[in-house]
């Protein structure tokens, strides 16, 4: 039998994934900063909540899927949070991003009251959400992730169990590490064709088949040569990303050179005003470094 | 029409494409370096000839597939060189990465004798030239591609013709700027995961798919999981193709950050003696660098 699902955090992200619950015929009580954001989902047949606490006092699952770590701990953990409202025995699911030692921090508070969690950040972005095709990586107890497999097969559609609490986190920013690096393999691959006077079609079409292809290449390549910086991930929310990671990288000790490297090439880019821009924009610094553009006259 | 073929270069990949070539049935002359390397080939009916310029005097068609651009200019352009025996009409067609301003060079002093000439490098490595699915970059006159695609598609997969002479060189070296930055991101991603206690082989099973996802990733993780370094493609001849890289680009005024500093950590490798392992043995310097070991007791 399905359980009352609630959900916090109606962003691009959020309000997708909610509806693709409501879709799926769940009973639904949704709840975000700003209410205006719920309406149409209201509209739609979710109940609405007064606070995250509201929310949870009327829901056995709980989702978040908000901005960052500060956000997550203050709608779980805040004066009116999931916390204040919450039986024992309840599921809060996180779905944001954020820092894996929170993650584990706030785990072990909400296991105090009796209530479970799981972290499970996805990857796929906007369209993923709204499509329902979402990858799930999620951190916690096995049987929690069981009890919620309903709940995320209505959003996702490759959902891993990946470890305990915080483990879906740090499999996220392992993600994160990839998609910025292959992101920079690239940049500074087109910038050479660029430079070689090559057709940079025929050469993505050349290579992208063998040993240098990735999704980064087949999907952004061809975007870059079109000058499309229309955002899949922004600038400034893949920083926050890479803050994490950074962040997490100091605690454990490990050096990360060429994640290093990015942020602080995508912090060019901020600076110049283009945190709105898509994270493969990254090019743009180094064309400013190299003095041409991809894509100019050949 | 079938031309006579002759291939000079009978290495592990030259070997390969030669035997490739008899096989499809075209009358073929080899020679190499150490004629050893030629026996097996002759046995099985290929004709042997006493150096370049007299395997030229007998060919229309002249594969080449040697290791670098001196290698190059000696079996064409030196005292037994291919142009000592070539006649006018021939087709030179160099598989070998060498330098693309060489290439220009070799093929302006070539068309001097009425001597065609395609740079046609590879990408697939020795498993692709064996088994005729390699992905061949051509460059020179769109005529040529085609008197030479019967003999090309007994060798490759993918064959395309991306631009004027030095062009097939030019994208091979953005394949392998692809290779070696997409390999550092795969690196530095497992580095992380393995700080970080993560099931390694979960981790990737959870990202592969999605925007994080690449050939490197798919095929090159899982290797660097189960610490196998046997080569695809070696430390030192990577080493080869990045000099070739970073001269192009000092040449072309291109900065390349990202580039650099693979060939600076496999210089590492090199020096710690392990120019023979796979360029996949990259992820050993930055473990070096972070005192810790992927897939080592967690």
């Amino acid at each position: 039998m399905a359980e009352r699902v609630g959900f916090i955090g109606l962003g691009i992200m959020g309000h997708a994934m909610a509806q693709n619950l409501l879709k799926a015929g769940f009973d639904l009580c949704v709840w975000n900063r700003t209410p205006g954001r719920a309406d149409d989902l209201i509209r739609a047949g979710a109940r609405g909540a007064s606070s995250p606490a509201d929310l949870a006092s009327r829901c056995q699952i709980i989702f978040v899927c908000v901005s960052d770590t500060p956000d997550v701990k203050a709608v779980i953990l805040g004066e009116t949070g999931i916390i204040q409202g919450a039986e024992a025995g309840s599921l809060v699911i996180d779905m944001s991003t954020i820092s894996p030692l929170a993650t584990r921090e706030i785990a072990d508070l909400l296991r105090e009251k009796g209530i479970y969690m799981l972290d499970a950040p996805v990857s796929g972005g906007s369209e993923g959400a709204l499509q329902g095709t979402l990858s799930i990586m999620v951190g916690g107890e096995p049987e929690q992730m069981e009890r919620a497999m309903p709940y995320l097969l209505a959003m996702g559609k490759s959902i891993t169990h990946v470890g305990g609490h915080g483990a879906g986190q740090m499999v996220k920013l392992v993600n994160q590490i990839l998609v910025v690096v292959t992101g920079l393999a690239v940049s500074e691959a087109l910038l050479f064709a660029q430079a070689g006077n090559l057709d940079l079609a025929k050469t993505i079409e050349a290579v992208a088949g063998g040993a240098a292809g990735s999704w980064m290449l087949s999907h952004r390549g061809p975007q870059i040569l079109n000058r499309d910086w229309r955002p899949g991930f922004t600038i400034d929310l893949q920083q926050k990303d890479l803050r994490l990671i950074l962040e997490a990288a100091d605690q454990l000790g490990v050096p990360l050179i060429a994640t290093s490297l990015v942020f602080n090439l995508y912090r060019t880019l901020q600076a110049r005003g283009l945190g709105n821009e898509g994270n493969h924009a990254l090019i743009k610094a180094l064309e400013h470094l190299a003095g041409i553009e991809v894509g100019s006259q050949r």
